[in-house]
């Protein structure tokens, strides 16, 4: 078993993956993944991510409930935002839902040919490494970044779920893979301090949308692991 | 003034390099950056770079000297590899040479267009940092990574142009430009052994090619910066 990083969804065509053999972990920790892991604790039924805003306005129009982001700010049209507190069990319980995002559903879309599609944040990072050394495949680590370009939290949630993978005995695929752990170990310690010089925080602090942050940054506050369906298109646990 | 570091050339599109205004500095640590230092060193008068195989062929057609690598190995038609120690002075002194390698010149291509493109390694980096300072420019630091993949050694190289920009008050960009920092805050006390983790040195060492790496990471053995000609398509000092 290997792990492998792919820091930008641009990169991802030049990285190995074995369609038949490889867990593709997608991560966009601000905010993304980080809120459709609080959906699916909340009860969401699934999320369908559409990379659009024209198909997310068609869903709309059809009667879905719909989270719309683009830039940090929730889209007019949209019932929900991208942040993780919007998705309440009192709105989403039971519920298909459809989710559109600048940069984590692009990178859904960017892998969705792949074996098997698991969403991925700090919030479920202990239920995911086990769910992939209980699959025993090789596992690819999708950084979602910012408008394809590298970013530091999604790059450290890689190096994160990497170092959990290789103390279990699966090896570090790459110098990218061994880049995050690297990062990991660096900002283990202190990992706001860590966090606080990156371009996102910037952008979410100046959209005054910095409270979803400690959230985002939390281990284990939920213990599943979301799965996109590739025949039905959506995400279901 | 601000320095910014891309990790691949794939990943080049989504960052912002204002072609009037941004000094881009493209690095291939193993081995053509250096090589291509070692050569001027030497006292080439100019280094032609091609993408493709085929056009570097119709140079050494033409009567050219030909340096030309693909994965690590000298192409059979070529008169060098890319090798810092093939491009002695008695060879190339004086003369106008053909280059070609997996990644390096591919880079070259990709940034052409920019203001002004300037050859980096570790053997000319306090040259180049000068350079840089000079200017007064924006500095993009482009890695050539490996079939577009990021690489350890070319963001180590961009992690420790950065910081010494950065020491003179040069603002880092991104944050790509800040790990590519924090990596060589790590890497300073051992180079050798940072890289000795990578892809890269496993690559040469399987092909006997391992003999130049000491070369490759000595900082200034060169106080030249050679810059390429966007209307002769030709690189100069």
């Amino acid at each position: 078993m290997k792990v492998d990083v792919c820091f930008s969804p641009a990169l991802y065509p030049y990285y190995h993956v074995d369609n038949d053999n490889t867990i593709v972990v997608v991560v966009d920790i601000f905010r993304a993944t980080t809120t459709m892991c609080a959906a699916f604790k909340n009860g969401v039924k699934s999320v369908i991510p559409v990379a659009s805003i024209e198909e997310a306005e068609a869903y709309k129009a059809k009667g879905y409930l719909v989270g719309a982001e683009r830039n940090v700010k929730r889209c007019d049209f949209a019932d929900f935002g991208n942040s993780p507190f919007d998705y309440t069990a009192e709105k989403v319980a039971g519920k298909e839902i459809v989710f559109t995002t600048t940069n984590g559903t692009q990178a859904i879309e960017t892998a969705a040919g792949c074996y098997r599609l698991a969403i991925g944040a700090f919030s479920n990072i202990s239920a995911l490494a086990e769910y992939c050394n209980q699959q025993g495949k090789d596992v690819m680590i999708l950084c979602s970044g910012w408008n394809n370009r590298f970013n530091m939290e999604d790059s450290l949630f890689a190096g994160a779920l990497a170092f959990l993978l290789n103390e279990k005995g699966v090896e570090l695929a790459s110098d990218a893979a061994k880049v995050a752990c690297d990062m990991w170990m660096q900002a283990k310690p202190n990992i706001r301090a860590y966090i606080d010089r990156t371009e996102h925080i910037r952008r979410l602090t100046s959209n005054h949308l910095a409270d979803s942050v400690e959230y985002c940054l939390a281990f284990d506050t939920v213990s599943l692991v979301p799965i996109y369906d590739k025949e039905k298109k959506a995400i279901y646990l």
